[in-house]
């Protein structure tokens, strides 16, 4: 009886075995990724898989129906008790004994793809550093005297080909109870991690463990704290929150809180402490909503800015609010939970934490990076992170650039006169008519248009509150659309640019939106200030991507990318109109979401790419734009809507911005005070 | 100018050198042994040396004074400020120009020998886990932006060739400090050890810190604690202190203290945070007095038996409690003292605990082995280690066997009807004549013997208490030789053996060592009982040691050592009197001390010890008396004094013991209860 072949889809490895090879032994053997963690016992299901039968051209076999063995009882077992797909078989207990093809479905694959749901996501191939083993450990002898935890590594070396394990002293308490309930049977959760030297074992169970594996991705922000609980076997996105970052009681932005720790000695303990304690409230809260065991998360990954990476890691960020910016360290940070306070979770979960760029561009930067690639990219790609500070990156597979940029907050709608946060009742789109000059728009909470029927129903409980900063990137846009704004950023009269709703308010003047103060509601206005704010913001936005492109040697990038809740939010063509970013074809100007979460996920799923963004943040190229001569002169010259000197072609070919000009003299053009908010 | 000689001495490594190359610099390329902590820079003076002048016959060499150059100003500057021993030069400054013998001396090899002040301490050489290393780090650039941390690391391979290091939290939050209060040089005391992945930072200083490092080697004993602070540059101990184990409070013996846990829940929790507290307790107060501060402390090495190592590590001792006596871990142990919640030292320390040899033979038996290195002896040695349990190695180059038995706390002066601690007022050694019958004795605290002038008076402020272990041991020993103990223990009357100091009590007999009961005071006895506890525990540590003969196949052993601070005590004629050890000549019967605490000295003290003491306990085979049957032979026969059947020939040259028998047919031979305490 001559070997059979056996020919594994989607991989199409083949081979030949002999009769009464399991399954999973022939996928081992080549290599086909197929799961198991109970190691072929025929109790964890892990290793499913779909026999075909029947004439398989393509392959060139033809399987017989009787190609695996008949069910033995484990395999009859499990399915009796926990049941099985119709034409699944467990891959551990069925036997060649012929010719046959043998599907992997996605779900039995460790490395399988979590495939993107919407265009920003990213594709991420599973690949976790924590996974799970069962092993059956030998009993102790009392003639051939060892540890348990030595039986035990042994074990997971002759059973699973891995280890010699650590194991903290919790995992140590833990070993002798787990070995005798579960009669020497124990499943164990192995983080196999870089950065790391030997594997660590992170807990450990009685018998087969089967309650599931899970990791956090934090994307830990000056504003917000946000947590991503993925399941670390599916890579699934098992439910998100967040929360606002407790610090901002210290400070509001970066800057404030260095401040913050500068006045006031042991201010940093007191941040470091408030922010764990908030990451801790989410998790457990999150945890508590999804009913999953604290134990069962294991591990997590956080990005964020360098000055919250140090409050986070309970260093005294105070280096990083003065020239030369420097970190205490840059390097990826392989850390126990527990360092760093993480209670909400198990006790020996691992935490990993991205590479910090530089003293302004952060593990979040780092994490955009891994999101967006740019070092893949054929084409020259610029990616902005908008923010309080703005990363940016520019780059494709030759060379990537990364600078910051102190835009400010305007950008969240902080420091405008009728600002506020994006949530219901704030104004986040809005459009002005060119000939009427009179406005229209939209609230969050509601679809409807200010000018559509039953809008004021629609928008009676929310009420119509501020403008956030979406709504203020594209009120100023529509007014330098409208012609009720000039090149310069100067707000023209009700005379001069034709409507009412300008109105004069000390030396210069206001657009009205929205005016409920008849009924003790708000006025909700552009004042001339707010445009300023807007255009320092916008005018280092866009300094420091020309810097970099400087550095670059072009004047033009292929596409750009959006990055942050608030990139998703922008229009295009308006932050063009601003000037905010680069020239390009609207075609190309995309968002790309929450990049700094979506990098931090990839980090979390697959142990790969943490090695990848390492070697990648090693390779960018800092520039620096506090200390560069020409980030003022790009500064100044970008302070004109769009620009003073900077030709937009793309933009030219789908708007035609008035000619207007309404300097009397009076105003400057606004290229005043700049300070640098990291 | 052709290159000159340089000889160094002791080493005698010689080489030609070109004029103007620092003695540090030759030294070092010819590998010979000179220490710097600041890397050449003339702050340090730890690289002293005495350069010789006139002709060495023996080098075939002629030094001319000026063979080295002048002081230049950090030499002098350095000369000035600290002074330096005439003759001395700073190896790093003063330059080759000329032939030269160049003499190294002791205080400034890296890897000394501490010379043993007596014969029972063991050489050791200097070659500790944890060195100061001064550097000069780079400060940081923005064009170049890179962390503190990452730039030291640069600066240790530079200047030292070592590194990378990992750095706890608590280093990089002093890093950024030190680094700017140093003007970039700092201090770092790097753990470069045996059994971590890479070197540890485990603390930094700004500048050149030269306030000493220390480490504890400390013997968690059940019944006390004892901690040596050591000098890890000398090696020399600068203080010892030692408590009573809290948890005795728990139970006297360790089998107590498993009991206790096994009937109270959470019991465990309970002894590991008393013992854990004691510990810190016992630090604190020696670094005290000694004026040390808790950051010089940066290591500690533990010895202690099973149950206590699990009980020190938070881990369930009950495994310990009963066949087969499973251990979590046999391994060593790397922590961070932090881990242990050992807060008296450096927050950073590491902790390294010895492996355990089996499920009843601990760490401390490890550290015995480490300090009498059984495993190197080319004579058969047997090392007993006498306590609670008796931990008993045999073995030479070809192979080393261990066991444990059960010997109960009667060597220690428990379960004696006049038994007490090692304390001020006990008897410790006792005399009998053998025509008169009479005793006389010492006690702790006084030198006089009871016969002699002033005894009354020396003794009046302690009084005479009671009889300790080594006490005990001598007076059954004392009772045999005088004849008024038979072969099989049996205390004869009065009449029989012929002095009224036997008095009757009950059915048996006692003999009167002191009587003060007329005024009050104790009447110390020796009882039957007394005997009979002797005998048991003679019995079973002369059982183990026989098993061990048995299993290498001899019936004699070229020497005995006795270890443990009881061991010291003990009369070798005595003991073999008794037959608590096989029969040796007397000359090969010798105390090593505390052999426990001297291993754990080494491992404090030498790296290398700690990896060669791990493979020798690898090596050792154990022998669990628990379960072969032929320890109960062995037991029953060695109940006798000496011993039923084995002959004592070494003995019988030195001593003839009376042929009495008192056996009259009531007692029987005491072959009686007997469990284990483990």
């Amino acid at each position: 009886m001559s070997d059979a072949l056996v020919i594994f889809t989607p991989s199409g490895k083949r081979g030949r075995f002999a009769h009464g090879t399991p399954v999973l032994t022939a996928a081992r053997q080549l290599g086909v990724d197929l799961d198991s963690v109970c190691g072929g016992r025929g109790i964890c299901s892990k290793c499913q898989v779909s026999p075909g039968v029947g004439a398989f051209t393509k392959h060139g076999v033809t399987v017989s129906p009787d190609a695996l063995t008949e069910w033995n009882s484990v395999e009859q077992r499990y399915k009796d008790k926990r049941g099985l797909l119709d034409g699944r078989r467990l891959g551990c207990q069925a036997r060649i004994q012929g010719d046959v093809v043998i599907d992997v479905p996605a779900e039995s694959q460790v490395h399988r793809q979590v495939v993107r749901k919407d265009v920003t996501a990213r594709d991420i191939v599973m690949d976790p550093a924590t996974r799970l083993f069962f092993v059956q450990v030998a009993e102790p002898d009392m003639h051939e005297p060892s540890g348990d935890f030595e039986r035990l590594n042994a074990a997971l070396a002759d059973q699973w080909g891995i280890g010699p394990v650590d194991a903290g002293l919790d995992v140590l308490r833990a070993l002798q109870p787990a070995l005798r309930k579960g009669k020497w049977g124990v499943t164990v959760a192995v983080h196999q991690g870089h950065g790391i030297a030997r594997p660590v074992a992170v807990d450990i169970w009685p018998g087969l463990y089967d309650g599931g594996l899970f990791g956090l991705a934090i994307d830990l922000g000056s504003t917000t704290i946000a947590a991503h609980l993925c399941d670390l076997r599916t890579g699934a996105v098992r439910a998100s929150g967040g929360i606002m970052n407790p610090q901002i009681r210290f400070g509001e932005d970066l800057m404030s809180r260095v401040s913050y720790v500068m006045m006031n000695p042991g201010g940093d303990i007191e941040m470091t402490r408030v922010v764990r304690e908030g990451m801790n409230t989410l998790i457990a809260d999150i945890a508590r909503a999804e009913g999953i065991d604290p134990r069962a998360m294991v591990e997590a990954v956080v990005v964020c800015n360098p000055v919250m990476h140090h409050l986070f890691l309970g260093i005294d960020p105070v280096e990083l609010g003065q020239a030369p910016f420097a970190l205490v360290t840059s390097g990826a940070m392989n850390l126990r939970a527990s360092e760093v306070d993480l209670v909400a979770i198990n006790a020996q979960a691992r935490l990993y934490m991205l590479p910090c760029i530089a003293g302004h561009v952060g593990a979040d930067a780092a994490a955009v990076a891994l999101s967006e690639a740019p070092e893949l990219s054929d084409d020259l790609v610029l990616v902005v992170d908008v923010g309080t500070n703005a990363e940016i990156l520019l780059g494709n597979k030759t060379r990537v650039l990364a600078c910051s940029s102190p835009t400010g907050p305007a950008f969240e709608g902080a420091q405008i006169s009728s600002g506020q946060r994006a949530a219901p009742g704030a104004i986040e789109a809005i459009r002005i008519d060119p000939v009427t000059k009179e406005p229209r728009f939209r609230v969050i909470g509601c679809d409807l248009w200010s000018d559509e029927d039953g809008f004021g129903a629609a928008t009676k409980a929310s009420g119509i509150t501020g403008i956030c900063g979406s709504g203020i990137i594209e009120a100023v846009a529509e007014m330098r659309m409208a012609g009720l704004v000039d090149a310069s950023g100067l707000i023209g009269s009700a005379s001069q640019a034709g409507t009412e709703r300008l109105q004069p308010e000390g030396r210069t003047h206001v657009y009205v939106i929205h005016d409920a103060s008849d009924t003790g509601g708000p006025r909700i206005t552009v004042t001339q200030g707010d445009i300023r704010a807007i255009q320092l913001a916008k005018s280092a936005l866009y300094a420091g991507a020309r810097l970099l492109m400087d550095e670059m040697g072009v004047d033009k990038v292929d596409r750009v990318v959006l990055a942050g809740a608030f990139g998703a939010h922008i229009s295009p063509k308006h932050a063009m109109v601003l000037g905010m970013i680069p020239d390009a074809h609207l075609d190309q100007v995309t968002s790309a979401g929450n990049a700094a979460g979506t990098g931090a996920r990839i980090a979390l799923c697959n142990i790969a790419a943490r090695a990848g963004i390492e070697v990648t943040v090693g390779n960018i190229h800092k520039v620096e734009t506090a200390i560069e001569p020409r980030f003022q002169e790009h500064f100044v010259a970008a302070n004109a809507l769009p620009h003073a000197v900077d030709p937009f072609p793309e933009l030219s070919r789908i708007v035609t911005l008035p000619n207007v000009s309404f300097n009397t003299g009076g105003d400057g053009t606004g290229g005043g005070r700049r300070r640098r908010r990291a």
